[in-house]
């Protein structure tokens, strides 16, 4: 089932998805909830956030390649992590999909995309075994996890490299019925493929890093987990459109502008 | 005027304190409210975490002693930042005052706690002068960012050393009218002062952060920043009782106990 956060006739709602067509609901997305007998053309929705996560949850280094590459640049033997630990990402920065990804004036030219699977949680989770952590997710969307390069390099947090407003576009919906080990992801610029990789090539698994996080902390329904991205990205530049694809889920398309 | 969270007769709600008794209220607190004409004893309620956070703002190193306690410690020279640099803790982690800090079985016996400043931003904002950024500020509280020492040094990121589910109590409530300039920090354990500071003594203040974070990124009614803290804290065990006072604004108090 496919969850859309919309507006249209100026209400916000979600809806599901099937083909093109949305199903208006009202309720708990994760509750109770019931279809209001609306619907609607997904052609005439604005798509919005799925959700502003309660706590945004993003795992840092989670692919070989990626590691090896960032540790490369730096002339430096890649370090490896050895166990999951999950980092964060700000709700401040979140955009929808076909939003615009608004570079500021002072960045350098080392603006740079990474596609992320997303995991959304939807029931409370305290200290779930890796043969149970996949209970609480509700369903999976795509992240785009723009960073700056230069920051984040030389600042001492992540705050402007990862978090500055419209650096975190996630959409286009949630997918509840997804097969991990089948996911691919494709990141395209200006329609060209520039990175493939099998989603589930993580270091540390979805279920690991459920596992382990729940052992100290309680999950709750809204919160995201971004997983984490492989490979490089080129240099991006205002004008550029870069999709997110990853297979069963959807595409995450957001155009690149000059800050005005 | 102190807004505070509370639970009675079955209801969660935001009241005014005035003296010792709550004026219940509904509606928006950042918006529109309204008294309901309901009044409890401050006694008899529950006292609840007085928001939970869009974004969960929080300096790392913001007071000169701390920073030079710090590295002593680690034999090292303090690198004292040269530039306002806002890190983030996560909302699983939070408590109210009088709730207990669980302190996980495999914690090591340094267990710290860190008396800080918190803001409640009250109004949408981004690039704010200095002389205009308190404008969005709603009020101030009280947070203990406790810390577990040694995953905080081995750990790669705060996930269980700042961020176990317990470690960010907060409140006890927030007072809108503060003098900034005139705040007194003072932390006791078990009812002994240990570390006392100006409240204001920081690096980096209020304004020049929300000056500096606005630059990059938009702050939302229900953002909250913590400040950061002075000093050095005793190592702290079950049954411990931290209260951490700023004048003018209040006492937040909690227990230590020990993971069943």
């Amino acid at each position: 089932m496919r969850w859309i956060n919309f507006s249209a006739e100026g209400r916000t709602a979600y809806g599901i998805l099937e083909g093109d067509r949305v199903v208006e609901t009202r309720g708990d997305l994760f509750g109770d909830w019931e279809r209001t007998g609306r619907t609607h053309a997904l052609a005439d929705v604005k798509i919005e956030v799925p959700l502003i996560p309660r706590t945004f949850y993003c795992a840092g280094l989670n692919y070989v390649s990626h590691l090896k590459e960032a540790a490369d640049k730096r002339g430096e033997v890649p370090s490896v992590p050895d166990r999951p630990e999950i980092g964060y990402r700000a709700q401040n920065a979140l955009i929808a999909h076909d939003e615009d990804v608004v570079i500021p004036r002072d960045a350098t030219e080392k603006v740079h995309y990474e596609g992320e699977l997303v995991v959304v949680i939807g029931t409370k989770a305290r200290h779930l075994s890796e043969a149970d952590a996949l209970s609480c997710v509700f369903g999976y969307s795509i992240g785009n996890d723009v960073s700056e390069r230069t920051w984040q390099k030389n600042d001492r947090t992540f705050w402007r490299s990862k978090n500055t407003d419209t650096f975190k576009p996630m959409g286009p919906w949630i997918e509840t019925d997804v097969d991990l080990e089948s996911l691919h992801t494709t990141v395209r610029l200006n329609g060209e493929p520039r990175t493939r990789f099998r989603t589930n090539d993580m270091l540390f698994g979805v279920a690991r890093f459920i596992s382990t996080m729940t052992r100290y902390l309680t999950l709750w329904p809204g919160d995201v987990m971004w997983m984490g991205t492989d490979g490089a990205s080129p240099d991006l530049k205002a004008g550029d459109v870069v999709e997110v694809e990853i297979s069963g889920i959807g595409t995450l398309r957001n155009r690149f502008v000059a800050e005005a």
